[in-house]
């Protein structure tokens, strides 16, 4: 069966415009892909620590239930999101991390770019890291085309400030052009099962 | 048995700041009220036109269903979304809508106040009539203080335009106070129980 659900989490700390990428995320794929978007963050305790996370479910169909399920794609902005958020993967899931922040990585299967340097470098601030981040994302996500995404982005974005988003989210695309997907490990639970 | 829930509905058409108005709360209630918050927006096909729309759930408790139940509070920002989404209200639920767009309302149990007429008066520009609606919803929801709204807001308002969101905001909050929410027709179900 087609798994029809594409599930991203997206997490860092507060501050680092986790739920900002979040809901561009869910803009791009609902108003400009044309697909059934859930769109969600929920605070517990954790909230008080300056843990930031929020989900987005991508369907065809309507979505019965709007958290995610299984993982398509985690993006850890720092080591303690990366530690907390780190389950519930599809086989072959991808994990995708800042390399400014993350050094221990608990997979093989894994980007590790330096969106924070990138930010800094391509746009002058550190805080559009979360934007470079989305550059990656629109790369890698099948269900989201990179020039609908950018789309979203510069609709959301405050005025004034379009020229600096973009070059954050040309910057994010550019780096993860040069990661070769295939040459990643890829889970043997999923070779098993596409066998079948 | 107590009511642990309080769930509000944010409406609007795209470009009125629904979603933004809803991570402001969910974050108000969350970090500065160390709440539970469920916050969620779905998209289906009536994004594209233009509608909406975005719920936020506060609990004492860990919560298990992330979408609103039954509402407490309902804003309505225009006559369409007024339309498409008074249902599922509890007994003596409150629904707010922007007197300058909603000309036809479906009950005696609102409160009306020109949220896009006090943004221009207030603070010069109309698209922070979200922030004025927020300055309302401070006052009239029990669990979150005008002051740690206001607190929430500031935090996550783009720098250069705290002094105009405060201004809308303090004339939301003023706004709301001059209505007497206890002259409002109660529903008679909720009398009957509380008779019990």
């Amino acid at each position: 069966m087609k798994e029809d659900r594409y599930e991203i989490r997206l997490s860092g700390s507060g501050g680092q415009g986790i739920i900002t990428a979040a809901v561009i995320l869910a803009e791009a794929a609902a108003i400009y892909e044309d697909k059934f978007v859930c769109q969600t963050q929920s605070y517990g305790p954790e909230a008080r620590g300056g843990k930031s996370k929020a989900e987005v479910v991508i369907s065809d169909c309507e979505i019965d239930y709007p958290k995610v399920i299984k993982l398509d794609m985690l993006l850890a902005m720092n080591q303690t999101a990366c530690d907390s958020y780190f389950y519930n993967f599809k086989p072959n899931g991808l994990l995708l991390v800042d390399s400014t922040l993350v050094k221990q990585i608990p997979t093989s299967r894994v980007v590790s770019l330096p969106f924070t340097r990138l930010a800094r470098e391509a746009a002058g601030k550190e805080f559009v890291a979360n934007v470079v981040a989305l550059g990656a994302i629109a790369h890698f996500c099948p269900v989201i085309t990179q020039k609908n995404m950018e789309h979203a982005l510069l609709a959301r974005v405050p005025k004034g400030t379009k020229g600096m988003n973009r070059k954050a989210f040309k910057a994010g695309v550019k780096a993860a052009q040069e990661i070769q997907l295939d040459l990643l490990p890829r889970s043997i639970i999923s070779a098993e099962v596409e066998e079948v």
